[in-house]
């Protein structure tokens, strides 16, 4: 590119400034992947999931799932995830959007069928309870005895989405108190330069406009390059895709060569 | 009393005006059985839950679950709960507090290992993904073929919640604008004139105080009397209690009693 591109930290780099364990590991695995893609698994059934997971795994770094969409939900079925969750190298991320208060989503996220702080490295929460529902996940996460990252809603991709102006910045204020274990942002805008912080995008297409039920898409070059966002969340565009495979390959370099063009390197 | 009582509408007159099957159930149940309780059932397996609803249901017109914090889920315990809630006469509300986008929701509600939509009278949502949530679980509602109503938290207890202002301002509208499904708010003041619309207030316990996680609590009296709110959750104070039916039997009284204050009538 002819314009100059301002210096930005690479994930390596930013890897070594965060403060949590599963911030690192996913920055190492988008160095060595070279995928800044993650895959929004809106499948009905455990099987479908481990299908797409083998399918998509060598291109993504991030898995995210629904698991209280699935009719057939198995311990098995999230053992044999996390095994390819291995093999391939990318991280689960439980999208289930908690949103009660801390003693209740303490529960929610250790007890029940699912057990998500047992399998999912990552999850997420509305900030719309206030700070006590980062407590009390945190509770939960120290509970799993495993490494845990929390991400905050911080906006949505939806019309008329009520994720915006003091609410957002309210979001931004929970997370920067709770560094080390608020490891970034579900928003559409860079909110923080603080670079331990990562922000992902649902909502990507390659294809513009919605779907009737109202979700909006955007682009991986206007995410990644235009609004230096981090991670791409790609649901449709890929697991609806006749093949899933080359659409994620496609994906995947599209975030990727978005990413560079931010670095000022060329393209794959 | 002495001082002169605004008129207020009945319970019986406000399912009269109900366009929502489920709302009219629940204003004749609240008439019949003298009862503006709503127990909240934060237990950890489905035979306390069991339990809990066979010692307060005698004193509830509603009982609040979250069936994702239960470490023994069986659909035979949803029949059982389903057939005490017929034999008892209360509703059930699933607080789900769903939080996603309309093509997500609708999946979550109907299917995964809980099947909401199934079971559920009641469940509710948080307005932030905007009006494409609501659109999701009317037709995850329709798909169930069942009478089903939806809650908006238009307000929360919890110290610092984020539902406050404009936020709340446009859960209203969005409520008005899907009438008929939306049947009333999770709510701490009351938020709409309009006797359709119920008005239901979490964190209540005849002690004041907070549970360190954030929660903070206000008395029966002050939310149906005062802040003429319709039902008054209770959890902690009841289910905690050493005498379940006892601590039931109280709030249910204390409840109505703030209620027939409000219609200028005397206690009993």
């Amino acid at each position: 590119t002819s314009s100059p591109v301002p210096k930005e930290m690479t994930w390596s780099a930013r890897a070594e400034l965060s403060q949590n364990a599963i911030a690192k590991k996913l920055f190492h695995l988008m160095e060595s992947k070279k995928s800044n893609l993650c895959v929004a698994a809106d499948v009905s059934s455990m099987k479908e999931l481990i299908t797409l997971a083998k399918e998509v795994g060598p291109y993504i770094c991030l898995l995210k799932t629904h698991i209280d969409a699935l009719d057939d939900f198995s311990l098995d079925g999230v053992r044999e995830l996390e095994e390819l969750s291995q093999s391939a190298g990318f991280l689960l991320f439980e999208d289930r959007k908690f949103g009660d208060i801390g003693a209740t989503v303490m529960n929610q996220y250790t007890s029940g069928v699912y057990h998500i702080a047992e399998w999912a490295h990552i999850t997420n929460a509305h900030p719309v309870p206030g700070p006590g529902i980062i407590s009390g996940l945190k509770k939960g996460a120290d509970k799993s005895g495993k490494d845990r990252a929390l991400l905050l809603v911080a906006e949505m991709s939806s019309e008329g989405s009520l994720a915006v102006g003091p609410y957002t910045k309210e979001a931004v204020k929970m997370a920067k108190e709770n560094a080390g274990f608020v490891t970034g942002f579900i928003a559409q805008n860079k909110l923080v330069d603080d670079p331990q912080f990562i922000h992902m995008t649902p909502g990507v297409k390659l294809e513009k406009g919605g779907d009737g039920l109202g979700q909006q898409y955007n682009s991986p070059k206007d995410v990644i390059a235009e609004r230096k966002m981090d991670i791409i969340i790609v649901g449709r565009g890929i697991t609806q895709a006749q093949d899933r495979v080359e659409a994620a390959s496609t994906y995947q370099r599209a975030g990727y060569d978005a990413y560079l063009s931010r670095l000022g390197k060329s393209k794959t």
